[in-house]
C-alpha cells in the first residue's frame, strides 16, 4: 500500500497522459501539447501555434514542500509534460523531491529517461544498479550542490541520510520519462502476478509472496 | 542465488559486451562488430568491411535444447551481437528460450528493446505489467504459433504452463537489448542495497529481507 | 503474374496501412494503433488506452502452413502492425516463411527494416548482394537452428534447397518493415515503366523486356 | 556490363567507404571526416579539430560536365562525405547527373536516403515505384527549374527525353547515401546469384538469364 | 525593416507551417503533408494515400529569378514541404537563392538543418562561425560549381563577390529547415527584447539600440 | 569583450570537447567518456567499463556561488559531459547561473539542447523569440519554484529583476547543448565578419560596426 502513496504524484501523468507525448526532435518551434485532443499519437498532438502563450512554458510549484507523510517518507513534485504542456516534442522535464528524515525513493525505472539529480538541502543516499549478469551497485553519498547520473533504464533508488529534510531537483531526458516503480510493479499490480511465478523467481513461500502482497 | 544460474547464458554478453554496441541507424552497408578492438564507442567499432564473410552474418545454436536444470527451470540461447557480430548497428536480435515443466522466467526488464515472442512448442502464460500508478497486468496465455509483444522498459515474465518442455523463440529490438532481472537486481546486487532501504521499500522487516538477499 | 501471388500475404498490409505507421522510439507505455481512424500520421494514431487488451498484444497464425501452391513455391504469413496493432511504435516485426521444394522469395529489399532469419525445418540457401559497386554476394547454406542476418535496404533471396517444404520464422526492425520485390516493381509496376529505360537498363531488345513484363 | 560503368563514378564511394559513416544528429559543431583512420565506426572518426580548415567543408567539381560516353549514356558526379569529409555526420549530400540524348539512370534505391532533384538543363522524365503489393509508377516530365522528390528506399530511375544534354543537380539526406543499382546488383553479382533463384524469380529461361548477367 | 523584406519568402512556410512538420524516419513509403487538416502534431499529418498523385511530389518555381529588389539585395525561393508537400516525414529540401551584385543573406541559423550549397552562377562569400567560446570564422569565396557546407545550428551568411547577378542551389537536411535570422530575431522582435538587455549584452547604448531596432 | 568573459567558464567545454560527444540513444548500461582519448567520434569514445566507478557520475560544484564579476553581471556553472564524464551518450546536463543585481545572460542559442528552467532564489525574467518571419517574443517574470522551457534552437535570454542576486538551475536535452551568444559570435569572431555583411544585415554604418566589434 504504501509506496503507491508516495508515487501518485509523479506517476498519474503517466498513463493517463499515456495516450500520447512526443519526445523524439522536435520539428517545428514548439509544439504545445493540447491536453485534450481525442487523437492520440505517439508524442501528443499539438495546440493551434497561434493561441500559444508565454504561459504555456511556464509551471509554478517546485517551490512548494512536498507532503512527506506517507509510509516511504518522500514526494516528488513532476513538471512533465502534463502539468507543462509547452514540454511536448522537447525531450526534457524536471521534478523536485521530498524527503522526510530517513525518507526513501523505492527502487525502479524510468523506461524512457536517463536522470541528472542535484541536492538542494540535505545528506542523499543514491544508487544504480548495473544490468545483469553483474548488477554492480554504484553508491555515492551526496551534499548540497552535488551532482549524480542515473543512466537511462537502469535500476536506482535516492534515501535521506541526513538529519533532517532533505530536497533534490532532478532533470530528466523525456517529457514523459515513465516510471516503473519495483515494489508496487511486482508485488502490486492489477491483478496480481500469479504467485507461483514470484515464489520461484524470488525463492520465496506463498506466505511470505501474500504478506508482501498485502502491502501494495 | 537461482535465478543468475539461469540468466548467465543471456547475460554474460550484456556487460562485458556493454563497452560498445550500435542500433542507432546503420550508416553503411554493415559495420560487423569487431569484437576484440581496444576501442570502446556507443556501438562497437567494425571490422575491416575488406574481412568480412558470410560467417559474420551466421550464427549456429538454436536448434540445441538449452539446460533447464537450474532452479528456475528455464534457459535462454541468444544471438545476440557477442554470438552474431554482424548484428553490429542493425537493432535486432534473436533468442531461443527453454522452459522446463512449470519453469519461469522471471520478472524482468529490457532497457533497450522490444521483445516480440512466438510460441515453438508447449503452453506458455506471458504477462507484462504497465507503468506507475496503475501497474495494469495484461495476461494472456500462448499456444504453438502465437505471437505477444513485450513493450520496449515493462516488466515482464513467461512460465510454463502446459504439460511438458516448452520452447519459445523471441524477437529483440535491438542488437544488444540488456536485461535487468528483478530479482537478481534488487536482492543480489554486489553489494547489496542496503537493508534499510529494502525494508522500506517493500515494506518487510530486515529478517526477511536478508532471507531473500541469501538466495541471490 | 506469379510472384505476387506469392507476395500478396506479405504485402497487403505494406501499401493499404501505409497512411501511418511508427517505429521511432516509443513515448509512452504503449500505442496500440487504431486501424480504422481517419487520421494519417507518420505512425498509426493509438487506440484510446482505456480500451487497450491483452488481445491487442496478441497475434495466432504462425502454426498454420503457408499455402505455397503458386508460381514461387513459397509464402509469407505475417505478423506486423496491421495484423498485431500492439506492435505499433515499438518498431519490430515478426513472420513465417513457408517454401516448397525447390521454392523461392525472389529478390527483394525491405526500405525500413533489417530481417533476423532463423530455420524452423528444411535447409535453406540465404544471400545479400552489397551495394554498388562491389555487388557481393554472401552466400549460406543454413540447416535448422541456424540463424542469417539481412542488413536494412539490402537486396536478399532465400530458396528452399532441401529435400522437402522448409520453414523459417523471421525478426524484423520495424513494425511496417515494408517489401520491394524486384521482380514485380521493376517489370510490373502499373503503369509499366516505358520500355526504352528497362532496355537501356538491362541491355534488354524490346521484346524481351515484353515478354518478362507479360509474367507479372 | 554497361551499367556499372556510369555507376562507378557514384559508386565507388559507397563501399570502401563503407567502413564508416555518419548520419545521426551531429553531436558537436562538426565532425569532419578522417578518411586515412584505421578505426571504423558507424559513421566516420573524426579529423582533430584543431586541423580544421575551410576546405574540410569545401568540394570543387559540380561545374565539370560529366562524361555521358557509356552504354547507359549518363555520368554521376558526387559532393559525398568521401569528396567532402566536413559533411560526416550532418545527414545531406548533393550531386550532378549529366545525360546524353536519351540518357538514362537505371532503376535503383538509395538505402539510407530521400532524394530532392532539380533540372538545370533539358528535359528529364522521373518515376518511382511505390511497394508491394501495389507497385505503383509515379512519372512526371521535368524541365528547367521544376523540383521532384524521391521518397527514401523506393525504386526510380530518370531519362533524357530532351533534345541535347540534360544536367540535374540533387540533394540526398545521407552524408552516404548508397546506391542499389537493380540491374548490376541482381544480374551482376560477384558471384552470381544462382541461376534457378533468378529464373523462377522473373519467370525466365536459363538462356536468358545467361545473357542478361552476360552484360554486367 | 529591411532583413525581412528579404526573408518573407523563405519564412513564411517557417512559422505558418509550424503547426505540424515532420522528418524523423519515414514510417511507410511516403506521407504526402495534408496542409489543411486541422489536427497538429509533430509533424505534418498525411493526405490519403489513395488520392496522392505525382503532382505531390513536384513542385515548379526555381527557374524564376528571385527579387532583390530590396535593402538585402537578395531573394530566396524554398522547395519546402508547404510547398512541396510530398517532402513531408522524408527531412530533405531544396531553395534557389538570388543575390543581386553586392547582395547579402544575414547571419542566421537552421535550427532543424545542415545546408549544403553550390553556386550555379557569379561568385559567393560563404562563412559560418563556430560556437562559444572559439568563434571561429571559417570562411571561403565559391565559384560556379564548388560546394560547402554549413553544418546544423552554426551561424553563418552568404554575400555577392562578383561582378553581377549570383545563383546558388542548396539543400537543406529537413522538409521544415526553419530559420533564425539574427538582426530581425534580436533587434525586431513583436514585442522587443527589453533595451536594458540588449545594451548589456552588446554594450551599447540605449539609443544605439533604439536606431538598430527602427531598422526591423 | 565583455560578455565573453562571462561565457568561458560554459563555454570553454564546448570546443574543445567538441572532438566528440554522444547524445544519441545509450547503447549499453553507460559509455563513460574517456576525456583523453586520441580517437574523436561522433560522441566521446568510452573509458573501459571494469575502470569505471561511482565518481564517474558524480560532479561536485554548484553549492558555490558564480563570480558576476564581470560585465554581464552573471556566471555558468556547467555540468556537462566535460565535467561529469558519466553523462556520455545520456542525452542531459545540468548548470547552475548565478546572476547579480540587474545581471543578464545575453541572446544566445543551444544547437543541440531544450533548456529547462528553474529559479532557485531571486526573481528572473525570461524570454525566446520565435523563428522568422514572426520573432515573436514570449516573455514570462519567474519567481523561486517556477519553471520555464526554452524550445530547441530557439533565440532566448535571462535576467535579474529583482533586488539582489538571483540563481538558477537548468536540465539541458544533450551532454554536450553547444552555445552560440549572439554577440560574441557576429561581432567577436576571429576573424572579423567583414564589415561590410554585418552593415547591412543590421543597417549600420561602418563605425558602428567597428565601434561594436571593439567590445568583443
Amino acid at each position: 500500500m504504501a509506496s503507491h502513496v508516495l508515487l501518485l504524484g509523479l506517476l498519474t501523468i503517466s498513463y493517463f497522459s499515456a495516450l500520447a507525448f512526443g519526445d523524439e526532435s522536435p520539428l517545428q518551434d514548439f509544439c504545445v501539447a493540447n491536453l485534450t485532443s481525442p487523437v492520440a499519437v505517439n508524442g501528443l498532438v499539438c495546440k493551434d501555434p497561434q493561441l500559444v502563450e508565454p504561459n504555456d512554458f511556464f509551471f509554478t510549484g517546485l517551490q512548494t514542500e512536498g507532503n512527506t507523510s506517507n509510509a516511504l517518507g518522500s514526494q516528488v513534485t513532476p513538471a512533465f509534460v502534463s502539468q507543462l504542456p509547452g514540454l511536448n516534442t522537447l525531450g526534457i522535464a524536471m521534478a523536485r523531491i521530498d524527503y522526510a528524515h530517513v525518507g526513501v525513493i523505492p527502487p525502479h525505472t524510468h523506461p524512457r529517461a536517463t536522470e541528472i539529480f542535484t541536492v538542494i538541502k540535505g545528506s542523499i543516499e543514491v544508487a544504480f544498479v548495473t544490468s545483469n549478469p553483474i548488477n554492480r551497485l554504484l553508491i555515492k553519498v551526496l551534499q548540497k550542490g552535488d551532482v549524480f547520473v542515473f543512466p537511462q533504464g537502469l535500476v536506482h533508488y535516492q534515501r535521506n541520510v541526513g538529519h533532517g529534510h532533505a530536497v533534490a531537483i532532478v532533470g530528466l531526458s523525456s517529457e514523459n520519462p515513465g516510471l516503473i516503480a519495483i515494489p508496487s510493479t511486482v508485488f502490486g499490480s492489477k491483478p496480481e502476478i500469479p504467485s507461483e511465478v514470484l515464489e520461484k523467481s524470488f525463492q520465496l513461500s506463498k506466505s511470505v509472496v501474500a504478506k508482501i502482497e498485502s502491502k501494495f
